[in-house]
């Protein structure tokens, strides 16, 4: 069973990244959404174990300090973080897992897994995420503001990212990213060390 | 107009790879063949600047001393090499370049030009190898052994180069190419600098 991939997507608030990851279950079947933990309550419809492991305080701490967490950030009193043991368990099973985190986040799932595949996803123009945050109407002006001067410190990242996407169209964007699957497992360094036996074992 | 990509292509005899190459280009428009210089005298039916570029000796070796051989080698008497201004030409103009050339050309093609991309063509199996090879019927058996011998010191090489396929079928292996080389034009380190300027330069 070959290692599965972990791919981490990224990019500024906007950019319709939610929209390609649901999307993107459809075009790579062998792609799990990468389940993060946290001690906040859960949401009406929530279910621990699918939307997110939902910890207490100590749990989480606990676990921090056992180094299991690939990356883990306290957001307004609550943590969040990405299980080392999960995602360990489905890339061992063969399964890609498909992770949603912000620049920060990502730069420390690298650092701790450098086989993770980072991917920053951009809009066409700075003109059409503003109208794509204004057109939500969910959100405050200064909100929207706020996101839109998040998006310098986002931008400072790339370097940091193995690929870049600009995100005209939904399904061009998903059959991307599922061509970069598809490229990353090809590569030499992602073969185990004996792929050559298995190939030339017949003699 | 974004650089082109140099892929070069590299397997045991026998693999298939004329047919993948041949193939390949209704894949992808962008691409090319890299036309090789050669002090050899051209065969029926060969056409200057299609073909190869057939050149004298002195030529050849005034060449080499310029510089202007990404790689070169000298096979029973005659010259052979990867002119580099005529691929730098062809890159700086947009098209992507398909290179088909043994494991030591390709080590030093990607030691003069680390951005080329190194991709291994293997067999199924050793055994398929054979029967491709013996089912050709036009060499000898002592020419066969040779042939099999040398794929020890080819897949010796393999770790050097950056993708490895297994050629199986000959549409999903030119999909696989096609689909590294759209990949590759997403990665970070091949985009222009200022990439990230064209897409925000409107604010």
């Amino acid at each position: 069973m070959p290692r599965g991939l972990l791919i981490v997507v990224s990019g500024p608030s906007g950019v319709g990244k939610n929209t390609v990851i649901s999307n993107l279950f459809s075009y790579s079947p062998n792609l799990k959404y990468s389940i993060s933990a946290t001690t906040r309550s859960p949401r009406q419809g929530e279910i621990d174990g699918l939307n997110y492991f939902f910890l207490s305080d100590s749990e989480f701490t606990k676990r921090i300090a056992a180094g299991d967490f690939l990356e883990w950030a306290k957001v307004y009193q609550h943590y969040y973080g990405t299980p080392r043991s999960y995602v360990e368990e489905m890339l061992t099973g063969g399964f890609d897992l498909v992770l949603d985190i912000d620049v920060q986040g990502a730069a420390l799932i690298k650092k701790a897994l450098p086989e993770a595949i980072l991917v920053f996803l951009a809009p066409p123009s700075l003109n059409e995420l503003k109208l794509r945050l204004m057109g939500r109407k969910t959100e405050m002006e200064s909100e929207i503001m706020l996101r839109l001067q998040n998006i310098d410190k986002e931008l400072h990242a790339v370097p940091e990212y193995d690929y870049f996407i600009v995100n005209r169209e939904i399904n061009l964007t998903c059959r991307q990213i599922e061509g970069i699957i598809q490229s990353e497992r090809m590569k030499v360094s992602r073969q185990a060390p004996d792929f050559l036996d298995k190939i030339f074992q017949d003699e």
